[in-house]
């Protein structure tokens, strides 16, 4: 069964969220057969402008003006089971390296006209003096799910409010669609062990290479996120599912994802990371992953698993592997092309008046 | 054997493409090494930024601040045979509706920071009174390629020398990424005749539904294309196949890619009719479509044959078929990416001085 807080932003969110549109999905698909083009010429522009409508209720959607991209960034206790080839170091130089424009994202941000928000879920650092940073720290990285519990439900419930108040403030600051982002050295093994858990899919059809594994890291991963995903199928409530074998940020993003969907707020959701998120989110509130965009298809095996069980089609496919928010930020113009491609169009219906 | 005219923008053109800087895009792939990501983790970006150092000469290549679109519009008198369901004047009055801003070329030119350049080659119907045109009408509309030659060779040249104006204008004006765009009642006949003729495939093989057919206007379609196509197959000369079977916005578009690899400008390929174009220009210049970026895959299935024969991927698939441009310019925040990746991120080494 599922157990949801009863306060918080939360709750709040997942109890604003409402059904999609589907007379506004609807009009938008007879607004793009009067459109001055063939019918159906834009193949996926016009599926994602009905998508859009359906999302905001309106017809046509608002055309996005102000994008942000949202990295939750957190630390895994499994690194040390020797899942990933990677320091856990790197998680805070990657913050370092946000806040200081210099990473993929930021570059990738920039090309598009998108802000980077970087919020600290679970650093196993001290961040405080980054003043750029949201500062939403639960613990310093989880507990290593490998051997127990990742994290307390209590801290569960904290990192997934972290993301839903998060939402509603970029929202409230206008911020007009959300792209998801992730940093957390280990964090594949987590989201994998997610998907596997909540999606049926078994463990060696979800765990990829993530940054990069040699043959036998590819195994104790293999052999870590089966244990793990077995232990998860155990539980009925998908915040039971989260403490257990999530991670903070991906906790953080299931918020997210929450909060921009009850604000009718279209949300591109990035790679394996935010479709574990994703799967968490849709456990919570279920139908919250048909709110929002698939941004583009990661490489590793658990997102083309979970896009697959949620039917989501993909904007770009360019192999990405890196998370951040990379893939999704890719795809925000495609997201404000198909709205105003709603909004701005000629008609082939006589001018009014 | 090719015969090439010796003066004028194509000539001028053909002479300055020179070759790919495969150093520039080796030290491309060895900066991506050294930033701050895993190697590869971005996929195709990286492919793409390797390439634009290659067009350029440059590494890391320069971002693009200023694209344009060049929506190249001609009729074709082989609509007189019935291969297409949509009246010739449509043409005339797209190209209106392109000046006023009300198509889908100009919202999604809009979406993403794009300027549209509309280029009459040969419309059948005056538009002299279009300020906002550029003027290079070689003829209204071609003759009826299922009967005779679709125009003269120095028709031809003609058209091929205003795509190369048009381009070093364009760069000359400050333009530093271009995209093809296309409109032309009729012209996925043409191009399907040059696919099959110049890539090496059956009619069958390469003719689509175009804007919409059904199945009588299909079968006139491929009738007509295999007929073509075994007549161009008898020219040696690329001229002459464009003479014979093609159209003039096709030509004026394959005069275009020449001047944009001349002045080693990144230039993002439409559909199905630019990709015909590029199949003529790689004839007029060998090796010069490697120095063209695929903007997307077009459903139409000469888009597809094409892209293989050229051994380009495409950055985009969202099953457009509408022309215009349209998936060509959807792709120019991808590209602006890959530079800004290259250009913007840091990397591991040690900060000089």
């Amino acid at each position: 069964m599922r157990e949801l807080p009863e306060t918080g932003p939360l709750a709040d969110a997942a109890n604003q969220v409402g059904s999609l549109d589907e007379d506004a999905r609807e009009r938008a698909r007879e607004r793009h057969d009067r459109l001055t083009k063939p019918p159906g010429s834009l193949g996926g522009l016009e599926d994602l402008g009905a998508h859009l409508a359906a999302i905001s209720g309106a017809c046509p959607p608002p055309v996005p003006r102000s994008p942000a991209v949202a990295v939750f960034a957190a630390d895994h206790g499994v690194v040390a089971s020797g899942v990933t080839m990677w320091p856990q170091e790197i998680t805070a130089l990657m913050v370092e390296t946000f806040v200081s424009g210099g990473a993929a994202i930021n570059a990738i941000a920039r090309a598009v006209g998108a802000e980077v928000h970087v919020i600290d879920v679970g650093v196993a650092a001290d961040l405080d003096g980054m003043g750029a940073v949201h500062h939403h720290k639960v613990r310093r990285g989880t507990a290593n799910l490998a051997e127990g519990p990742a994290m307390t439900r209590s801290e569960a419930i904290a990192a997934l409010d972290s993301g839903a108040l998060v939402a509603a403030e970029l929202v409230a600051s206008g911020r007009d669609l959300l792209v998801t982002g992730d940093m957390g050295i280990g964090n594949t093994t987590a989201a994998a062990a997610l998907i596997a858990a909540l999606c049926g899919r078994a463990a060696s059809e979800v765990t990829g290479p993530g940054a990069g594994s040699d043959a036998a890291t590819m195994a104790r991963k293999t052999a870590v996120v089966a244990a793990a995903a077995d232990r998860a199928r155990r539980h009925v409530d998908p915040i039971a599912v989260l403490a257990d074998v999530g991670g903070l940020e991906i906790a953080g993003l299931a918020g997210f994802v929450i909060g921009g969907a009850a604000a009718r707020i279209p949300v591109i959701v990035d790679g394996v990371i935010t479709l574990a998120a994703l799967a968490v989110a849709d456990a919570i509130v279920p139908g919250v992953a048909a709110h929002c965009i698939a941004g583009h298809r990661s490489t590793e095996p658990g997102a083309s698993a979970a896009l697959a069980h949620f039917e989501l089609e993909p904007l770009i496919d360019l192999r990405f592997r890196l998370g951040e928010g990379t893939g999704g930020c890719l795809a925000i113009p495609t997201v404000v092309a198909a709205a105003r491609v709603l909004q701005e169009m000629a008609t082939l219906e006589p001018p009014a008046g």
